[in-house]
């Protein structure tokens, strides 16, 4: 029927989509605004009373929602009403991220608190895609193997699922990682891989794993919890070897038509700059890539030897003890940095530009320098200043990414909390 | 209570937008896939035949759906029904374009056919704003008196709007144009003065006016009847005196936080490039604006003595002549062009990109040249070629923008009939 449908018509609303939209409008009610009754989020959410008790007891049923056991009269509709909260502690949702160094594993609840953290030095060029996604396997199997069997709540753990975040080009329909250059990985069917191996050594015990482009986890991130939580047109430009950029349009992930927008690395700037890791010169990553910076200073390459967290951070110490050859590099990198935010802006007409990987590291002497010349390169808007939208640095840093792709995990349950019941494992 | 809504929380889905929403369906089944039965529209549409008839008979009322008196047996839905198609003859959307050197307004039917089109030289920036809209508003008037009653049904004509798309930035909620530096204006209240002057002049004989970005809605046109309709993702690029980019993302019009996404002409892409029209360097618009051709070719800028579609004409003459000077201009700006929008695509992953405007004058000359530095910039991405998003020449010409806007009336009513029964005139 689908494939019928011409391009460009709407699907219908039946009443299961009514249904399930409703679930997920009192679950995020609650999620964004805390505990309440049934009739504030009936009055909030715009609907019935009748409906609202229906839909909480199917929530409390799923284990998501649970009464507090105190009265409430915050929304001041009508006499106080038993309170409800978000009963999301036992729903785990976990993230990854692969990246040119480095593994990272991160598990937050349904309420998007981090729960566990697992971090590790990896040369994932060297080493191979499959290497890679068995050691984040068995992170995940050690994780699990320690687990209380029911922390903080009187429930057994549900794993929600597992979500990979690749700096590269994610077809994440399939799961597959098309092309990442920086892993040197081409066509890795990465869903397919990471569940044979959590089925092999778990069984059922994760959900199913999804795969997205880091920076576009990376946004998601800063659109859920960052902060800058809730601008609905917002951009995350990622800073380490490579250069990304993940958009979030009316509150949604753009996507692109193959998963493959915001490519920001690759934009030309100058047909007279550097030479660039693609094969072409001028591309932005060549002007404000970690390496581009590291050269720039007298640092060896990040890599194997040092990791880009490493590097930085000696560039960032340098800056600190005021040496003058770091600090016109740092200010001459903001500048490329705010004249690309501006190419980007000029084409998303953001509210707010955030600015994350190793760029948090060095936010102090790049962003005087990258705010003037994003302001510069602006077309002049009317409006107050602040309206032309800012450039921000992100407060997640390294973990925006993981963190990500933990958070598109508990988006799906929230959107549809009835794909707990469904089977598991992929 | 909608301020109440935390951002990033769905609105509730209630019966009155189902229902909304299915009138949508079933009239844009009609309109996309043409005429058919009930039985056939329920089953493409995935509604009950009970709800199609009682939508079926709403539209029936509004004059928007009619039986055309034959049976049909299309669907391959059990025995066959009569054949119900648009009776959207009577119902009729203007669009207008006010560009640097002209106006032009253009009617379309429910159906978006072309039913009249006025075009005429306007030196708008000499003019001034309100000059322009009263030339707009008694073209519009002009057309109306000279309308018999009933053109081609037995209908009086139901003037559903008057959309109007400006090359600027332009606050498409408020219907103010905040600015258009080519038109020299600076926030103009467009909505309300073009309402005043048609009330003034009309009553309410004509609908709500809405204002755009210019290629916004000629995107619009593109995704709605260009030869690239129904395609997803799709840009469209304009080429003028200004260079303006309208985006299509999941088939719907990426507007930005303040309705200025697009604005692709300054982008910067050589900082040792031309000096732009703003006042800095480097502007893509500096490199492939039509001012900068007709200067490479030694002709006269375009402007009051010789407008853009002349001053195009007389190139693509030099063109087909063979004129050496003007070929070899041509392949450098097919170049700047190729570059320019392989940046846009590494952003949105677009489809595919039209041009439209003067680009269509001289495509023959520009595109082997723009598709061969479109591929050689765009990162190689896995699958076919034509997977990675084509570059692609608008067939609308420069009636693109006042056809969107126009389509931009027509989708409003689509996408809630009963507009048409609100009271008229703004």
């Amino acid at each position: 029927m689908l494939s019928e449908r011409p391009s460009g018509v709407p699907a219908r609303a039946g009443h299961t989509d009514i249904r399930r939209n409703n679930l997920e409008v009192v679950l995020r009610h609650l999620w964004a605004t805390g505990p309440d009754s049934r009739a504030g989020l009936a009055a909030r959410a715009g609907l019935t009373r009748a409906t609202v008790s229906r839909l909480v007891g199917e929530l409390i049923g799923l284990g998501l929602v649970e009464e507090t056991g105190a009265a409430t009269a915050r929304s001041g509709h009508g006499r106080p009403g038993t309170e409800l909260r978000l009963a999301g502690r036992h729903v785990l949702a976990i993230g990854a991220e692969i990246n040119v160094d480095y593994l990272t594993m991160l598990v937050a609840d349904l309420a998007n608190r981090q729960v566990h953290r697992w971090h590790r030095p990896f040369d994932t060029p060297r080493a191979g895609a499959e290497a890679a996604l068995r050691a984040l396997a068995e992170a995940c199997a050690a994780w699990l193997d320690s687990l209380p069997a029911a922390p903080g709540s009187g429930r057994d753990p549900l794993v929600a699922g597992l979500g990979v975040a690749i700096p590269g080009l994610v077809d994440e329909r399939r799961g597959i990682v098309g092309r990442a250059p920086n892993l040197g990985w081409d066509g890795v069917p990465v869903a397919e891989l990471l569940s044979g191996l959590l089925a092999a050594r778990l069984g059922d015990r994760v959900g199913p794993v999804t795969v997205g482009n880091e920076a576009n986890r990376a946004a998601l991130a800063e659109y859920r919890v960052g902060s800058h939580a809730g601008t609905p047109h917002l951009v995350y430009i990622t800073g380490d070897v490579g250069i990304g950029g993940g958009l979030i349009v009316d509150g949604r992930p753009l996507l692109g038509a193959r998963g493959y927008s915001g490519e920001v690395g690759h934009m030309l700037v100058d047909p007279a700059g550097p030479a660039c890791g693609c094969g072409r010169r001028g591309c932005w990553e060549a002007l404000v890539g970690l390496q581009a910076l590291l050269a720039a200073v007298g640092e060896p390459p990040a890599g194997a030897a040092s990791s880009s967290e490493e590097s930085v951070g000696r560039v960032a110490r340098r800056a600190g003890r005021g040496d003058p050859a770091v600090l016109a590099a740092l200010s001459r990198l903001g500048e490329d940095i705010g004249t690309g935010c501006a190419n980007v802006a000029a084409l998303f007409d953001p509210e707010v530009i955030v600015l994350g990987g190793y760029f948090t590291a060095v936010a102090p002497w790049i962003m005087p320098s990258a705010r003037t010349a994003y302001r510069d390169r602006l077309l002049a808007a009317p409006g107050p200043p602040a309206a032309a939208g800012g450039l921000a640095v992100s407060a997640l840093g390294f973990s925006a990414a993981a963190r990500g792709a933990a958070t598109h995990i508990i988006d799906r349950v929230i959107s549809d909390p009835r794909l707990l019941l469904a089977p598991r494992g992929g």
